[in-house]
């Protein structure tokens, strides 16, 4: 075999049924030492796409020699996969209390701080590698065990994070309601963003808002910050992490998949993960933006809306996003409100229905973007 | 004015708050005699495609001479089009019980058949038809006033099959799932059909199953077939009532529904409800079945899923229809199981999620379809 | 041992994730021949008391020897135990179509007085039991076997069903919204209703609406009437369904279940299932009412809403059964609204929240009610 | 009249038929000056008990004379109040998004902290208070004149604070699931909480999640702590907010209701809004304890639960806080299993399910508690 095969089930909860419900984690564990890589996709239950992305890379990975070891993890929220609300999955939160199972990883920024005074001017890095991902290991542990237990969405994400924060790499495979690709780059990592073949691109401060991949960044960057600030040389410890937007929800396709994998084949390939693979990114077009720039647009309005505006494609301010229909006026010049673009910018995703409240997310939008290369 | 304009609003249910919850009725009246039409849209919530359609037939009747009366009620239920369940519309049911807010119209075989025993041999059509509206009109208004009150979904459905009961002509807007056009026929109007531009005809018999266009046909085509039988010649009243189904649901497209309001035109141009109109249906093909050859493929196995056919294109049996992933499976060759045709089909509508349970409706096809002109 | 014992598990479903989805099926099978007797619980997800009741069903049966066979299947319904929506259980349908767990069992009456005319006069009561139990699982199986497959409660209902259909007596465990504990009894099996521990009993008619009691003692009743007429004489098979209502949904609670379970042992007992136990019903006043009087009081209000009379106690017409609070009329005399008794009653069980839309079913009343004993 | 009324309606959302929703806001302005009150119920659209107080409250408040005025805002969230999910409201969340109804209020820190900068060492109470308050109304009406719009709670939220900011005490009618009456008192207004009819209190601190109580006394709280620190004395501006907890959710009660607004007069008559009222707090155990010591008990299993402990009444550790039914284990040593109080504790709520997940928010205790008079 070219790479060493593993499959085990991983238990992240019980139903009220009293059962056990759990993941598979597919691991890839390479003949040459290399980097740990962590892919989970669906997370949120109605993102399925990341699944068939990760069923291809099993696939290309049967013949693709690695260095270090793979750990794919789909399907990665049972229960979020499994609450249907009509015709729909109900995946983005848990449907008893409204929690986004995106938001329970854990990060203590004290503590990160608190380590960095441990670190010696003379210590390796790889040293200080070990000891602070023990250290993290010890702090996840220790918030799993309480007498007073902790909610769903939190436990899933904690024993999730348990697995992913061995990892140098970790990628979390996602999907918009009606969207484009796109890709979520910790600023510091700004570099890594063209190897993967995603034309969208949005850099995220050192900010912890609970979702996996500021989990995995966010104590790395802080402590890298904190013990080059204090001993006045660069310190980087080689870890990344990204949310990846493959597309929209409750849709797969196998081709698309087929060709995701290649894109993220791509980036391991640039981070030294495939041996002798000849996998180069895609030449394209990629626009960027700050977090801050990507604005969320809600309508003012209620009723029916038709969206003018195509994901991905760039739209002039003043141009026409979305119609919508007001049922009590259809005789009069009230019956059709056009909302436009406040700005310059590029639709990434809107919202799956036609059927819309006021304050609903209509569209989300890149501003001030820039394209990289 | 061309012809008379109001508009009127019909109170149909009360909300937890209290309030009204109302319709609004549209009616143009033309300055020559003719028949009345009824049509309404979105009495299931997500699908309101019709809403579109609707609002350009008001445009197109303020310039369109007509004979008779158009009576058109847009998002026919405010309580349906409200229930947001995650981002999508929970329109098809009543979220407390389940009850499909399309099942609660009323029909009374029996009370038919014993009008049919108060006709003569010499009475006229038109005075036949006159007594036996103020019959069902009768029965309907009965059927409202109870001590014990009535369901939510009937309540809605009887308030509009009461204005609805006045006309000749029903039509009522609907959307699939992820839908090609389609149209409901009762068999006796099987001509019909092709006067609208919508290439799947489904033929259904005098059966109640509690829609509307049911519960308007069934009451004439059961009088006209014991009138029929007792005075050995036709009677015929010229009442017809027809689902068009206007795509899928959850997304409106407002040039297309110009073209569906187009359709809808000529069909009632051949009812000669137009005056001077020259609307005649498009060329296309148009491929017809009956409801009992209408199947629908529900899957046995629960998993993500893609969909490989595409409503409205004929598929032969053995050919693919479905993949569904196994997440469990993805390192071996049970990773993906195909669907495929049990005869030859066409597909008219799938599932509009990717993830399913066992069980699921998958596609509903034709078989058995043939060519009409 | 006592009674010989078993735990299997039976596979009902498939979940989104692919998994097998399956019920514990318990049985004990005593020394002597004896009725099989199938008890079931949970097919509604919130109904969750009868769980608890076959719980002490158990224990009891570890030391009481039985005649027959008793299977037990607690949280029969996997599916929609686990349907949260808000810190509910939505338990009652399929929350992708609205169907209800409890409606899709099956039932061919056609089948049944076809099969009457195979049974000749000598025939026996046993050979015709026999041949007709065969006959009733072909039919199942049949239904079961389908090229394009069946939807998810219709296969839950029949894969129960086969288990049932071998079964004499066949006990369907159901709980009400806030509700008094009452009972389904055929009315045929009158007689049979007093040996439950159970004060309110409602007698159904021959009809079959879908459910499992109807299901299992329709096909008999048939076939009993119709070979009575036939044979001038009277066919008793011995096969009895009931569904018991334990009190109100998402309440469990262990002391009152095990007064139930004594409760149905003491029907048991009766029914020659027990050996040498001194089981018997308790004294207390029971009322009855058929089906037609078991009336459903629907608002026609929509509000906040205090239900003034609880569950089995009798209401004398005019008395108040509910407050609806309007918060747009605060300061006026239009606050309040009472909801008033139309005739005497016995209130059984009402709506489990206060906040209501029109048409919603507020409570379902014994009218016409009488004592028996 | 005795005091001065008005009935409005502030429209707080447009619904997905377009049309506006409305929250009525009732006022009562007495003859002479003084404090102004604002009082809201179910922002939470299930907790409903608080429309029933505000009820009596108006009753109550036609012939009781008022100093300054109060303003009542019953069902103040009429989108949460109408969300079914099954029989129950889906009310605390967003159902499109799970964002909380009640977490979207405004506070800025920094711009209480610059404000305060302005205040000079002469300028007296009144002025100073004036001054803020014309800052917090302007910092508000900022945050809603957004290019890009606002999030649906957001907006909701932010149109009920503007009107609440202009009150001098703040009370937010809840109710917990299954749950005793309780309420959150800032610590710095300790001494008020026993002027409620409340017995169990929660000490809250000077930190902002984003609640309406919260909203309110974080900025004068602030202010108040900056400038008494600045200029070394006592800056009480008499700005009060809570949230009153009053029982469970899903049921009303008007005997109760009227208690409860005798508890909120005896409130108000300690802070000098009625004149000449002789409504003094109840005798009553009262107990406290702080939010850190208000702790939440998640289960670790799944299954079918019995709450054996009872809101409101003390358990000892070790005790049995719930029974969780096993359903697979039914015939073994594993089919009940206690979880008991990890320390002595009240219960004060209970989720109001039999069925759980892991994870499931199980109760809310008070540790740590002491009484108060």
């Amino acid at each position: 075999m070219i790479n060493e095969f593993h499959k085990d089930y991983l238990v992240v909860a019980k139903n009220a049924s009293g059962r056990s419900m759990q993941v598979p984690v597919y691991r890839f564990i390479g003949k040459q030492h290399g980097p740990v890589v962590y892919i989970q996709s669906s997370i949120h239950g109605a993102e399925v796409q990341g699944n068939v992305v990760i069923y291809h890379l099993i696939q290309l990975l049967k013949s693709l020699p690695i260095r270090g070891e793979i750990i794919l993890v789909p399907n990665c929220n049972p229960v979020g996969t499994n609450i249907k609300a009509g015709e729909y999955t109900l995946g983005r939160f848990d449907p008893v209390n409204g929690t986004n199972w995106n938001r329970g990883y854990f990060y203590d920024r004290d503590a990160v701080l608190k380590f960095a005074r441990t670190v010696g001017a003379e210590e390796s890095i790889q040293s200080i590698k070990q000891r602070f991902r023990a250290h993290l290991l010890q702090g996840l542990q220790r918030r799993m065990s309480n007498d007073w237990g902790l909610g769903l969405a939190n436990q899933l994400n904690l024993k999730l994070q348990l697995v992913a924060a061995n990892a140098d790499i970790v990628l979390d495979l996602h999907n918009g309601p009606v969207s484009s690709r796109h890709l979520y780059v910790p600023e510091y990592a700004e570099a890594a963003a063209t190897h993967f073949n995603i034309p969208h691109i949005i850099y995220i401060p050192n900010t912890f808002a609970g979702a996996l991949d500021e989990a995995t960044f966010c104590p790395w960057w802080t402590l890298s910050e904190s013990l080059s600030k204090k001993h006045q040389r660069q310190f980087d410890f080689g870890v990344e992490a990204f949310t990846v937007e493959m597309g929209s929800q409750e849709v797969v396709n196998f081709s698309e998949g087929e060709e995701d994998a290649q894109g993220i084949l791509s980036y391991l390939n640039s981070r030294n993960v495939l041996i002798d693979a000849h996998v180069t990114p895609k030449k394209m077009p990629r626009y960027a933006t700050e977090l801050a720039n990507y604005k969320t647009l809600f309508t003012q309005m209620g009723g029916i809306v038709e969206y003018c505006a195509k994901p991905g494609t760039p739209v002039k301010q003043g141009d026409c996003l979305a119609k919508v229909l007001n049922v009590d006026e259809l005789e009069n010049e009230r019956a059709v409100e056009l909302i436009s673009a406040p700005c310059d910018l590029i639709p990434i995703l809107h919202f799956p229905s036609a059927s819309v409240l006021s304050g609903t997310q209509l569209y989300k939008c890149f501003t001030e973007y820039r394209q990289v290369t």
